[in-house]
């Protein structure tokens, strides 16, 4: 790639980066939109423009705003995960701005100053176009001005050691803060208990379970909720929902139009055939035969479907804290407990999965996501092969015409093999999520956790390593076949020419991503067009506009594969330090204000997910160090061994982090848990907030169940504590 | 080896065996020996011949009083470990006799029966000998008699699954019911905090300790012990015993002796220089002028000294065990928590060691470890090739004449590398046991696991790899330079020839070890030497006869040894099966015998020693899958994929056992420890019983430290708690 088209790229992308900021500054104050630019503000029950109306307000109020937040902001408006996804952009930002304030200065002068007598290729041009000149190619192999590069890669590497570590005990206060809080959360005051062995005195699940804990904890217990098998029930409490709320829509309908015709549909397959039917009437009818089958499905139920996992609720945290991290039974795969997720992110229908099942379903995962990230290296090596513009031309003649003019021409060079990945990526994470769900996993932060995992494992295997070595080999494949030993001279002059495709992939991601991140149109759009066409009561609305998640499971991977690819090629292409910045600097921006007024998280791990960040920041560092190892190999460099002692160091700092941080993210540390509460935990409140919805009994009654097997005693008054999603 | 030799080997220990029986049988009745032969008995306060007296006693009662004593007699005279012991002499016996029941009638016949072409060496003789043809080797490559090979691989291997299976789980309940005992057990109402970090707000170590854990379990927190440096107040004390035992010598002496001079010493270098002085004064003036010293150093020690690590003691069992499970503080690296070890080995010195000291030590001493393994495969090599009847001649020429009478060449022949072996692995151990102590273990139980592990992977790879593998390389050298290929067919040919030598081997350990251990030829006569010459004082007297420990540090590995032998072994060469049996079987019986009457076991650690072993005995059934492999390949057989499967079912069976008992045995189960006590715990005596003898203050005053650091309240009424062995 010229210089030119390179220019041509981040012009492009820049334009349309402002557009969108543009866009989002008008948009964003019409007062129709607010529920798209505020949500969270909005169902948290605040102003979205905070004292000053929409009309008077800044456009660029947003940036002031972001950037006075408090890290306590973020906490209290999105919990710990956010704070600590902001804590990973800010460590990162650091990192590539003191390497990039040090580095560049020294590395682009050392390089662009060099003569290299063999900056010419085999067909006699010189090899370096303008932006190479910058890179460490152009340096002497043997050169002393390599000594510049190996200076380098220490001083990136100490820089991140430096900033990971301080990071690292930021997120365990922060962690330690939010767990020690004085409100009481029903999670931290009960285990989830899994593989319960049969019982041998013939005692029901209830009483079996209740006996071993009130022997162990005789004055700590106090209730356990066995997990039954939801799935007839559910389906039945799920038909109700949705007949009432259809019911709501048809009475709506009616008022609008009081004298008008009764809305109508039909019964069969999606509304379109069967029976014409009075909806009103219908659903009605419906909901009077569901309500009671509801009730005799729940007693079913909770009667004779109990399984062999439950959760066990303490009454107070440290004796909840230790007995998840404690062995409880001679045989270590009986009774193993772990912490509860928090009621809403409890995935019901993976608890009763077995010890030895949910292992063998982790390894046939993992092989399943082996198979997927090699054979997905072929595909990949096919779409950076033929998405050149001659190799389109070629294949796609009916092109020519278009491509032949100069614009579109430069625009497509820039952009189509980017594009062709972005596209490419976006198919994976449903599957990886699927896949990690199907491990047997307990909580919905734990199933982004694992899907997370994977989705990196892919992106760095492929994107990275597939484009930088599949690429290099697959264009120069003929010259390796006739001279193998050509191999590395390849390397050595292609791979600071992939650095350029990978700087403009960053642009593109953080110019136009960002820019549609902010604008948010696509929801907007669709939004607006739900509203016009489909959406009838206020329900519908909400449901319209309500944000979800930040999705964590492709966001952060996605993250991590461009601080890959940047620290990579850190100190062999430093030019592509400040767009790694930018694109961080820049989403911390961005996400701060996504975070404080657009997304509403699902759930909250209390920072869960940063040993898995820190730990791949250290292994794509320590990626850097090997490579910089084989590339100063490449590069004939005397002096190689100079760097050998990073790659060992990393692997130090990554034990030693390990040792003093990870366990307290896997489990609670009793001191932590040791403090006071703000007020004595109601322990039926929390007992009832763990109840699945398609449980709890919502008639007016106060019903108990005279059957000492009953596990749950229902009661109206808590029906509002129980949260939704029940059977995820 | 051929046939007569290997006969004569047998026939001679055999003798020796017998000669060693009788001897034992005649030594064991006299009553001055009772204490040699009875020690664990005496101690105990029993009777050494159960009712009959020792004239009229059998001398072979001891085997019926072997087999007819139960499980539970062993825990009772000798703790769990021990009966772990024999469940593991018991589950090796089994496989072995078992396995040789189905494979004796089966391979023997198939190998003797089978007409081998290839039997003729390279010399034009037949290659082999009488033993060989009833091994593999004598089976004809690539022949259907391998079928029986193959089956009798998949015999062994589930043989030993089973039996490792049912003796895990039974290992499993034994510790559980030893831990459920009602009775106190010091240890377990105490755990061993380590890595306590410097208090901030200039409070003493004791307050820090106390205040952090009172926080955390307010109600189950009794009291810490803080470990103080107790170099010099242990050396002081050290001394002060040693006079006064000097004093009570010399008062004897002067007792038996009332009229003559008093006995007399001089000071100087080992009584040897200096000046001459009246003992009983010396040692009189020496103890008053410790006493205050002693006195002093403690008030010093305990109020100075105090180090960053605690023993913290709860006043119930399920607390103490749950808070050695959890982590207490979000630096994970600090307030680490641990199973307290019993008081009696507690290694103090090792107690303050931090967190990184033991990592960085514990990976030093593998390091080490490591160059001993291959360092000394070189000597080892060097035995086996010169150790040879005429290379010793050739060496040693003045030994012509002994060497050339032929019983004598025989003998030597027969033995010789055996010895050579035994005196070199004799070396070993102490050497293993030192550097595991460097580790910063902190029990001497743990540390003899460490240095029983040490002390099998040195074995294994040196004796069994080294000598099967080298000697075979060694011997056909020059062969094998001539023809490189040929490395496979002298490997077919020497394998089974190696297992002669191991057959005497393992021979020569049962008859002549066994023989020794049961007559304790040694002990005894060092205890009459002692007696006669160097005891005056019946504490004299006791010191000389205390038995001590069984030694598990060697005798393990050295067991494993054998069992990997044989087990590899045992599909090549079938005839070593009856004599591994043996080996275990006869080793039952002595040590049944040992365990009962003579040895005090100085440590219990629940059976923490079975995984060790399981994990062993599995990986030397996977080395005897691998070489199978491997030799089938050699006898070029087609069908050796049909083998494949037992290395991955060993993996699995591995990581089942692991998950399913382990942790465990690092672990003290809470469903275990809730089980009720006898009676309410004296924890004053729970807790003094924690108190090194250095610091335990003798004297009649019941003195109670004022000063609020002070962490130990000496009451004499309790001295006599306290273990032995203070600073180990």
């Amino acid at each position: 790639m010229d210089l030119s088209s390179f220019i041509t790229s981040l012009a492009t992308s820049f334009v349309i980066f402002v557009f969108l900021m543009i866009l989002f500054a008008w948009l964003s104050t019409k007062p129709g939109n607010a529920v798209i630019y505020y949500p969270n503000r909005i169902l948290k029950g605040m102003d979205p423009w905070e004292g000053s109306s929409s009309k008077t307000r800044n456009p660029f109020a947003w940036i002031r705003e972001a950037f006075s937040s408090s890290e306590q902001d973020v906490i209290a408006m999105s919990g710990v995960d956010s704070a600590v996804y902001f804590v990973f952009l800010g460590t990162v930002f650091g990192i590539f701005l003191i390497s990039g304030i040090v580095l560049l200065p020294i590395l682009l002068p050392v390089a662009f100053t060099e003569h290299n007598p063999k900056a010419v290729d085999s067909t006699g041009k010189n090899a370096f176009n303008d932006l190479d000149k910058l890179s460490m190619a152009h340096i002497k192999e043997q050169g002393s001005r390599l000594f510049a590069s190996a200076f380098a890669c220490y001083w990136v590497s100490f820089t991140t050691y430096f900033l990971l570590w301080k990071a690292y005990k930021h997120v365990s206060d922060m962690r330690a803060a939010a767990l020690m809080t004085p409100e009481v959360r029903a999670e931290q005051f009960a285990i989830l208990v899994r593989d319960i062995p049969s019982s041998a005195d013939g005692l029901s699940r209830k009483q079996q379970i209740d006996t071993y804990f009130k022997n162990i904890y005789p004055e700590r217990f106090y209730k356990s909720l066995v997990v039954t098998d939801n799935k007839e029930v559910s389906k039945i409490h799920d038909e109700l929902v949705l007949c009432k709320k259809k019911l709501t829509r048809a009475e709506t309908i009616k008022s609008m139009n009081p004298e008008g015709p009764s809305p109508t549909h039909k019964t069969g397959f999606l509304g379109l055939l069967g029976k014409k039917v009075d909806s009103i009437e219908y659903y009605n009818k419906k909901i009077t035969e569901l309500t009671p089958k509801l009730d005799a499905a729940q007693k079913v139920t909770l009667k004779e479907k109990q399984l062999a996992s439950a959760v066990v609720f303490f009454t107070d945290r440290v004796t909840a804290a230790a007995a998840a991290q404690c062995i409880h039974d001679r045989m270590v795969d009986t009774w193993t407990s772990i912490n509860a997720p928090e009621p809403r992110q409890i995935i019901w229908t993976n608890l009763p999965k077995t010890f030895y099942a949910r292992e063998i379903r982790q390894y046939v995962v993992y092989f399943i996501v082996f198979l997927t990230i090699c054979f997905y290296l072929i595909p990949i090596g096919l779409i950076s092969a033929f998405t050149t513009l001659p190799n389109l031309k070629k294949l796609l003649p009916f092109l020519k015409s278009i491509l032949d003019q100069k614009t579109i021409r430069t625009v497509l060079g820039a952009y189509l093999p980017q594009i062709a990945l972005l596209v490419f990526l976006a198919l994976l994470p449903k599957f990886l999520l699927f896949l990690s769900k199907a491990e047997g996993i307990p909580s919905v932060s734990h199933v982004e956790r694992a899907a997370s995992g994977k989705y990196f494992y892919f992106s760095v295997f492929n994107v990275f390593i597939g484009v930088t070595i599949g690429g290099t080999l697959f264009e120069s494949f003929k010259d390796i076949q006739k001279n193998p030993d050509s191999i590395f001279d390849k390397l050595a002059t292609s791979l600071p020419g992939n650095a350029t495709f990978f700087l403009t992939f960053v642009a593109l991601k953080f110019f136009v991503g960002y820019g549609l991140e902010l604008s948010r149109l696509i929801p907007l759009i669709i939004f607006h067009l739900k509203r016009k066409y489909l959406c009838k009561t206020e329900t519908d609305i909400k449901e319209a506009w309500t944000p979800g998640n930040l999705g964590y499971a492709t966001k952060i991977p996605n993250d991590m594969l461009i601080f890959t690819i940047v620290i990579c090629y850190s100190v062999i292409a430093p030019l592509i330090i400040p767009f790694g910045a930018i694109y961080f600097g820049l989403g911390w921006l961005v996400f701060r204000n996504q975070v404080l007024k657009v997304y509403v998280p699902s759930y909250e791990s209390y920072g869960k997910m940063w040993p898995h960040m820190h730990v791949r920041i250290v292994a794509s560092l320590f990626l850097f160090q090997l490579t910089m190892v084989g590339y100063f190999g490449v590069k004939k460099f005397l002096y190689t061994p100079i760097i050998f002692p990073l790659p060992i160091i990393t692997l130090i700092f990554t034990f030693v982090c390990r040792k003093k941080f990870y366990r307290f993210f896997e489990s609670s540390a009793l001191e932590v848990m040791s403090r006071d509460l703000k007020e004595t935990p109601n322990m039926e409140v929390v007992y009832r907030s763990f109840i699945p919805p398609c449980l709890d009994n919502e008639k007016g009654e106060d019903e108990q169940f005279v059957d000492p097997d009953a596990h749950v005693q229902v009661k109206n008054a808590f029906a509002q504590a129980a949260v939704p999603g029940g059977n995820v």
